[in-house]
């Protein structure tokens, strides 16, 4: 087997055996085949397209690269999430103590935000004292004692999806169906998910824009799964405004204990309620989603949900007093409220826009090496569809510089359509 | 500008202006766009294809990379001519002497062999003394002073072209009739050519093993020609078995030199008279081909033409008492006819099978770096459609090494098909 004859083949968009993708994959990964060759090869894959069987073989020779996390302790109740990323979603942060509450062990493993969308890391290292960098060891032993841990991505899972995925990026190659679907599923397959849920965003604010294609991505990771032997669910959520009020880190953590406190945005709820269950149904919790859902509300409101999102923080080290008193998070040098002339209702807050005017303020990173400050961001006061009567607070812009402050407020009243 | 914009359109089978072809050619030939983007644009170019106006800029992009010969001095007259590579093709060497004996000024610079095809400045150099790698001030005075010079490539003649060329044979991107069409022509241009006649070989020989392929290319060149302001003929000629007699370096001078002193292989005369005759309709020297290709015979039998091919040789320092004696050239160790069983008429002879032994012994080069033997190959002495009878010399192999004489005789064995 050689490059040359396996880059030839899908030139002239025939179909690669098994055993040609792994030779590719592990030899891409040891560095004996060069970029200029995967290069060529994820060229040829783009424009000629994989079946079914391909994607499948690429998705597992890729989460097989590097480590691969071992949860057969936990037995078949234990499910995963993952979200194709958002403006201001902190859900994973909200639901994922919910259904430990309810009995099902979440051993979940985030990543950093990177461009206009955020990552669940960052939010989590807000909170003082959060450790999100603790061993694997020490990762699953939490887990068996409370049943639940969030940490970042300790491991050196599915390294050859990091190496494609930044070649991709440096050859145009990344808007591809089947070459995202595949990079996300094996990277939850390295993680040591059996079953997924998948929180396919769609809209402005989301890297899918269109719903056909948000259905494509899903019904290709469906497909992927069942090939692969894992259950997949996928859940498409409307990603056009920013999820919930708050965009930014320890902002976003203020939000999703409020909301555990009873306090729920709308939307945010029908996400947070959807995703957990279907979790819960994966599970085995409850075949009815309704009934899940009202279930998933009763423990809310018992403050089992909240007890547990503080009973995860203290066992990871971080201060719970910040979660009882949420007025304890350092706030911004400069907080301001943005006041519009106009009259009407808001028709439109791209989300996109709004990610990235967080980004500006120092709530994201451009680069990987970029640090973040948690206090910074953007809180929605209006949202899609509320009415806006003059001299109207629309949001509030949280800042450390006041020059970013003022762009940031020219910017907001630019992003906010009423009509 | 940037690469990726130009990728991603070429990716969605776009067509790329001219400066985005410019802006990649002058930049990747700086080194400021990496191997893994160009390859994968060329990947893209492979699949999708170019236009006509896309592949001319392409080429003269390419030509323009580097240095560029200047050839105004000897007027619209000049004439280059082009093989696409074939076995035993010693026509450059007999050729162009008797057009620059019938005035048309002959400025050629050549390429050295590599793989199974051989390089007219490694048969030239089989002449004791003969310079090869004079300058390009030298070069022109040679043409202006006695009308012809044969040298090698000593310019840096489209760079694009030669790193495009090596990325293309690592990501099996070789066999694309566009790519090979622009590579060739943007040689050419560089040379200085105006007016070009090719010679497209076609068969086992050749890098175009079927008829249509050698069209398609023939057509993509002659549409380039045009396009780019040059005047361009493409000749077909059959490279199925070798092209006369002899394969290897000192052996092809000789059947050369043998041929302008009268004794002409049928083969050979027809693509040197066909080639010819159409140089000379280029330059001006004559409309009818027929016509031309009496006075090229003409000019073999009166000996003008022996006597350009002595004149160059003597001007570039080459031992010219080797061209009027031929028994001076050095023979190798070993030279031995090939017998053989059986009886019947000669069916094929595979010439790139020819080459590769020729190669084999010593006559070529499988890497840039390899050191040739100038006195070994083989010489045929039947060819496909004469009679074998019991006990028939095949052919003759011409070693230095005895153990690769063996193996040369069993191969011969096999090549020739007898029935």
């Amino acid at each position: 087997m050689n490059i040359l004859e396996i880059i030839s083949k899908k030139r002239d968009a025939k179909e690669l055996t098994k055993e040609e993708i792994e030779y590719f994959i592990k030899e891409y990964t040891n560095g004996n085949i060069q970029d200029y060759q995967a290069s060529a090869l994820i060229m040829a894959i783009y424009i000629n397209g994989m079946n079914d069987r391909e994607i499948t073989d690429l998705t597992l020779a890729m989460a097989y690269s590097g480590e691969v996390l071992d949860l057969p302790k936990f037995g078949t109740a234990i499910v995963d999430k993952h979200s194709t990323g958002g403006v201001g979603d902190k859900v994973s942060i909200i639901l994922l103590p919910i259904i430990a509450a309810m009995g099902v062990p979440v051993a979940k493993m985030s990543g950093r935000g990177l461009g206009f969308t955020g990552g669940t890391v960052d939010k989590l290292e807000a909170i003082p004292g959060y450790k999100t960098n603790i061993s694997v060891q020490e990762f699953i032993q939490n887990v068996e004692k409370i049943g639940i841990s969030m940490i970042g991505q300790t491991m050196n899972l599915a390294p050859a999806d990091k190496k494609i995925y930044e070649l991709r990026d440096a050859i145009s190659c990344v808007e591809n169906i089947p070459l995202i679907a595949s990079s996300i599923m094996s990277k939850k397959i390295a993680s040591g998910a059996n079953k997924i849920v998948i929180d396919v965003t769609v809209g402005k604010g989301a890297f899918m824009k269109t719903k056909e294609d948000a259905q494509k991505l899903a019904e290709q990771m469906v497909r992927i799964g069942n090939l692969a032997g894992k259950e997949v669910i996928c859940i498409l959520t409307p990603m056009d405004q920013p999820l919930g009020y708050a965009v930014g880190n320890s902002l976003e953590v203020i939000e999703a204990i409020n909301f555990l406190k009873g306090d729920m945005p709308k939307d945010l709820k029908e996400v947070v309620l959807e995703l957990g269950a279907n979790m819960l149904k994966l599970a085995g919790k409850g075949e009815n989603i309704e009934e899940n859902k009202i279930r998933m509300l009763e423990t809310i409101e018992n403050g089992e949900a909240y007890k547990k999102l503080l009973e995860m923080v203290e066992n990871q080290g971080g201060d719970s007093s910040y979660l009882e008193d949420t007025t304890k998070f350092e706030k911004s040098k400069y907080i301001s409220a943005v006041v519009t002339e106009k009259i009407g209702q808001v028709k439109e807050i791209n989300a996109e826009k709004i990610g990235e005017l967080a980004c500006y303020l120092g709530a994201g990173r451009l680069r990987k090496e970029d640090k973040i400050q948690p206090n910074v961001g953007i809180i929605l006061n209006k949202k899609v569809g509320d009415m806006v009567e003059e001299q109207d607070f629309l949001a509030y812009v949280c800042a450390n510089d006041e020059m970013k402050l003022r762009e940031a407020e020219r910017k907001i009243l630019e992003i906010y359509k009423i009509l």
